[in-house]
């Protein structure tokens, strides 16, 4: 279950903050480390300092560019969450969190990325979009911001956990059939705006949060890869009829 | 009950993490902190930095000389440890604490102190066994130690966690009897060593871990103040009908 969880650090501008969070990962059994546009070098002498002999996670960090390369096999993005937001998106607590990561992390293909935002301004509204939920550490509502590493912890310290109760009580394995990727919903979401677009149900000059919504219900929903395959059918069908009857 | 909570630390060398700490505890709601023969300044341009905003938890941080000192009005004190010890002493989950304090917070002169080591080799023995009980946090076993700051941040967050659930379902409030505070314990263990040697039954030279052993039994029983009254009578009593032997 611990090798399939990644954590995900969008912006990290401290490199002392990414070697700490080496050291939680590592301290709870965790072991895959990827960084989205950091703002900072990844080894430095700072972060191999207060990696504290988990550096070996900062040399094989992986370091890419966007949050969809990150997520690209993902089968489950969970997005840390301080604020509420003016979509309100499904919520767990770090302590269901860890409970629903046992059942997740059963398929085949299961890959979960719990993902981190910046120091000084956490997610954004489009980051957090595009996670299936947002797990909310509670906090002092004065003084709600904890330090990157620290809430790193937290959430790591549940999943190790939940792993060791799955440990102590082994249940039956149910694989249910494998899920959609991350990719796979962000091409399907590709489409289904171009196709909402094309049969002017969608204006972009408008959105009206009409994508957001969507995100949300298909994220929640799931959707597993033949029902991915049999979605994006419907909105190749539904591009042709639409293209049929302008012409 | 959060605030009923003390955070100690023990011969903490680095401010960053003394300041990391103040951040852990502000966060979950947790205002009590209490050095104990610091090996570095408490407030200084690194803690406050770290502190990011508690820094009033630093410069109404108490330093003291001895653990004594810390711990002379609580009623319960649990010290973090990483290690099993040669005398095994009641062993508690950070989930378990959370779920204990609940109960211990409801006495009136109800304070718990939660006392944490030394970056580079955590608590001595003597130092946790002048805890009733000792707080292990999981980690991988082949990398155990956490930062200081980190292990703050696991038990401050089970404390916040066991409060929001006490908030949630209130119970009936049972206050016990006053338990005995740990300046009284130490004060009955000194006495009960005294005497044990005054009677021959104790020879500091060869002390086969007697006083530890001793130690153990009292702190689990968590003595209450009118038996503590009977336990020195019995002490005082001891040593009165052995000078009377001797003479």
């Amino acid at each position: 279950m611990l090798e399939r969880i990644r954590i995900v650090l969008i912006g990290t501008s401290h490199p002392g903050n990414i070697g700490a969070v080496a050291r939680a990962m590592h301290n709870m059994g965790l072991a895959d480390l990827c960084l989205v546009a950091p703002r900072c070098d990844v080894v430095t002498q700072e972060s191999i300092s207060r990696a504290s002999g988990a550096d070996h996670l900062l040399h094989q960090a992986r370091v890419v560019e966007t949050l969809e390369e990150a997520l690209s096999d993902a089968t489950l993005a969970v997005g840390a969450s301080a604020r509420s937001r003016t979509l309100p998106w499904p919520m767990v607590s770090p302590r269901e969190l860890g409970t629903r990561l046992a059942g997740e992390c059963r398929a085949d293909n299961a890959r979960v990325a719990l993902v981190f935002g910046r120091e000084d301004s956490g997610l954004t509204n489009a980051e957090l979009q595009r996670c299936h939920a947002h797990v909310h550490i509670p906090t002092n509502e004065a003084f709600s911001s904890l330090n990157l590493a620290a809430a790193v912890q937290v959430v790591a310290y549940e999943c190790r956990l939940a792993w060791l109760d799955n440990q102590a009580a082994p249940t039956e394995v149910e694989v249910d059939d494998e899920l959609a990727t991350a990719e796979e919903l962000e091409r399907y979401f590709e489409h289904l705006e171009r196709t909402l677009i094309a049969i002017d149900f969608h204006d972009p000059a408008k959105p009206r949060q009409l994508m957001a919504r969507l995100r949300r219900l298909y994220l929640r929903a799931r959707v597993e890869k033949m029902e991915m395959n049999i979605l994006r059918g419907i909105l190749t069908a539904t591009e042709k009829a639409s293209n049929d009857q302008a012409r």
